[in-house]
């Protein structure tokens, strides 16, 4: 066991999502928090709270820039967020006097916030995409199996024959539906976040409607006021991610459970087993099982992070990092895994007529 | 502390909401079960699966029954859900020979999950309404205070002066998207669930479909697939539960804080000490804190219920009661306190000039 | 579905417990308080803190009180604990003078936490029992058809054979190592609550430490510092009741798997479907599942109530009120399922030579 | 965001603990799984099970083996468990015909548990440090400030006065009670697991307890009957880490409501604003709460881990594997935090005379 089998360079291979992943590595999250310094400059450019030439010096700073590492190290150490010691060094990079009009009127949770749902728009397009794949395999199985029976199971005993597609379908329709969800979510939760020191951006004054709209668009994302302090979407879409992988963890275990037998389903592969070299263990369908406990797990820390006091929770917001980024990349795992186990089945069910 | 303080005779006038734990009685729970045999009974006799005579039959042996409730004990304890006996106690109500059209082509979970959701509707309405309540008591505050000055604070500690309009609407914005949420959820979830022994509606044959329309319509409730072993509906609406009790959780931790020192919140009324007459302490604020960690906690259950294995899964399945109910009941309970919470607050900031 | 099915009239015959529930009924709450209210005038008498006959004028008023559930109701609404209504009633019954010497230096958590830890006795008993049953029970069937054959399953797939020994024993120890984790907790959590106000019991000066040995004897629990706002023996007790039923929860799954194809196990009694007579249903082994995922999921709340801000937190307690006892019920109700699961058990295994 | 910042290069700083996260990182498991191979080698050579020369040249192997990371990678995503691809590899380098002789009657679960408590071992005795740093220099806070007064507050509202001592003991207590606690579990957690293929040691006849007796000597564990789906102390242990972090969250909660107005506290540092550097945060109290929450949320999984079917789960088992090291981390990291919380109090409580 190590620290987190979802970015571990060997277990990830089983647990992770390579492209996921990536989205949640710190260099995706620099540059992601580089990205909304350089677009909120521009944007005060735009709206002439900054010099133009400023925020061209910031953009060449930026475009340059190198962290010192152990110094982001000591700072988060100190100051329970990397901003504040991230900003401080890009000050530096920038030089006098064009340092002070960066990240003039944010706070760190704008930084962190923002950088985050940056990266959330390439990880629900994974999703999207992911989903789409995930019910195309299922409608083919369903097409190319559908008529055969199975025998209906309540209560984990044989109750009546079903046919093939009964089962399919209870896959199938709450994975359109969680696209459903997606799509619902998505102009909700891809907003950009800019409130500065206590959610009024006081420093901009009349301005700050203005920056904002512009901040977001360049970013490419929806204007919306600030939440520092609002998590709700946060915790929505923790709900879907879950929501995700416990319906592909019903998959799995109805997979795991046809297999016990054989009759019912062949599957093309299978993991070995160090002690038994005969068994083909259906370890996909297992690890989706995992997941989805696994993301039930955490989404009661999600919802407990909804208690975020005042205009800024410390303890709130930090639990969200250890929660959500794991979340994602456990959807993401279980539906690519739940492709490959759907790619696996080389029939299910068995003919009407046997 | 008492099995559920939330539908306790002393404990529930706390931690309760009345309207909401009534629709969690037995009563009406039995009146919901018996509601859904008399619709199926008169949806079949208008498809011609079973005489309109006989509907009639079991129609007034349904308005005149009166369960064996010691029976029912036996029952649930052998069957793990009441309806078998219950059923066999209608059918002897009936006598024969239309007994064997009572409960035709239903299975128990048809029943079971049709007579929640057939409460769900009320459940969801006074969810409504209090929200409504709540947005309005809100935005009044706002209307009378808003101008006023509290200091923002972020990581608990003092960071720059805000308005308490800024303070409010952190509190009120979650609850209008709730809101919105609520009705997105609203046709999806208020369906009717008809299946039949493995969810195929196997003995209604090529009536199936239009005896399951039927069925909805007289319940008052949509028409949709058969979902026995797709629970991600009740899951969605759990995470709502929590969202809305969640962000009353922070509005209850902000009062709370806001409290201890008494100088930027007035309120009217506080609970006593049997120690320290002269304390008052911010019940209703606590309590707020209480139903949102609660709520949270459940959720993760709800979720683990995703992995509904097969047809039925009774694991799965007897998981959900012991968790939603209560989930909705603390839902009601935490919006009718913050409704009391927000009223008893007399003054809220302090005057600008000052 | 009811609010809590564990003590509903009907329902709990399923997943209650009867001795455990009415541990938790308000009557005996009720008890369990005057018991500590009487044994503190009297522990107080005996040092010397009130008038002997003080606390025979208590003794006597408490004797025949009967409470005013309707002025409860509003007292626990308004103050968020029963306790100062119910002071208040007590020394209207008591009268002046000797009024005042009721509930002296005591506050409410004393009798809440102390009246809970007073039926914990027996219900830690009860579980107690209900292990020693349990575990004779597997080792009856493991006498009996221990040295029967069985397909060891890894990974849900057929392995290579064991012994009916090897499974059971995979169910017997884990609950022995719980009945030595109830001796060892025993002594820790079965210990009185008093603290006064603050936790200091400031109104009771250097007689504060003989008081409350004095009480802690006659009611017959240990003597322990006030533990007001150290919650980690409930957690720890929460722990174990989790432990219990995840153990059992194995079994239970266990048992389902088995009976799937039925070749392996043999069961006297199962449950009825109401669409489908034939079937046998292994609703206990179910709900073992049940209960171990419930369990599991409150497990959570309870250690989210460790938070337990400064010297009392309204709302880190009343989650306890929420938790605690559901989850004792459930492991109560787990081990009776159990044993009656286990009594079930025709036959396991088959014989060697076959 | 970053997958985990548990382990993260820059976060990490915040929220790990160097000396546990190496614990768990892929090169120290690879070592002790390495370990195993070795131990039982010699432990099956000295019952006589293998030769002596066989067991030479094992130990050569093992002593200069490189792992094949991409073919682990492969290894793992098809077997689900990394254990039969590195013997495949271990057997290459090994040669034959010692290989066959290699990882002898042993099956995966045997190397990957046995590597996780060979791990373990280190980090109790890390936490066990931990506890007793923190349990002096609380002793010590105690013996400087003990006699000063502070504000009682319950239910977040100024109470009655109390001492600083007072309040101190409410956080050191658990502490020392956690130390007992980890001295309970030791001897039961630090054991071996080895139970070969489906738990029976098979292939070992009848000297299979005395190979695992010297497997368990030659690692400094204690010999155990195999657990394989047993998974009791596992959950007691992360019982035990969720304890540690829930009372040092009581501890920062309690901390930054003290640091609120700066009256009764006055720490010789705190965290920095992006947009305020004015501002001083109590950031390692607020990460207390963070890391509190976070374990108490994740124990649920490890309860819901408890039921492990059959001889072996690999949707339970993998489950562990994404929560108890995270789970060791964060109470590591917690107690850490917490010394250095403090350490940095230069003061508390005001002087009784005030």
């Amino acid at each position: 066991m190590t620290v987190s089998p979802l970015d571990h360079p060997v277990l990830a291979a089983l647990l992770g999502d390579e492209e996921t992943v990536r989205q949640f590595s710190f260099e995706v999250e620099m540059a992601a928090m580089l990205a909304f310094e350089l677009a909120l400059a521009e944007a005060e450019a735009e709206e002439g709270v900054i010099e133009a030439d400023v925020a061209a010096t910031i953009a060449a700073a930026l475009a340059s820039f190198v962290p010192d590492l152990e110094a982001l190290r000591r700072g988060v150490a100190r100051d329970g967020v990397i901003v504040p010691e991230l900003v401080r060094q890009l000050r530096e990079a920038v030089g006098t006097p064009a340092s002070d009009s960066l990240h003039f009127g944010a706070t760190s949770q704008d930084v962190i916030d923002t950088a985050l749902i940056l990266r959330l728009v390439s990880v629900l397009q994974r999703l999207d995409d992911l989903l789409v794949e995930m019910v195309a395999k299922l409608a083919g199985l369903e097409l190319e199996f559908g008529s055969r029976r199975l025998m209906g199971r309540t209560r984990m005993q044989a109750a009546i024959p079903i046919t093939v597609a009964d089962r399919i379908q209870a896959w199938r329709e709450p994975l359109e539906r969680h696209r459903k969800r997606l799509e619902t979510l998505r102009p909700a939760l891809l907003v950009v976040q800019f409130g500065g020191a206590a959610g009024t951006l006081d420093k901009l004054g009349a301005k700050a409607a203005a920056v904002r709209a512009r901040l977001a668009a360049r970013l490419g994302l929806g204007d919306a006021a600030q939440w520092h302090s609002q998590r709700d979407r946060l915790a929505d879409f923790a709900n879907l991610l879950s929501l995700i992988t416990g319906s592909l963890g019903k998959f799995g275990q109805d997979i795991a459970l046809m297999a016990q037998d054989g009759g019912e389903i062949a599957l093309s592969a299978g993991g070995g087993s160090s002690a038994m070299p005969h068994k083909q263990n259906p370890v996909a369908a297992e690890v989706l099982v995992t997941l989805a406990r696994f993301n039930a797990t955490q989404l009661a820390g999600m919802h407990q992070a909804l208690l975020h006091e005042q205009e800024r929770s410390g303890a709130a917001w930090t639990l969200e990092w250890l929660l959500l980024p794991q979340m994602a990349v456990a959807a993401a795992a279980s539906l690519r895994l739940a492709g490959e186990l759907a790619a696996q089945i080389d029939s299910i069910g068995v003919l009407a007529d046997r």
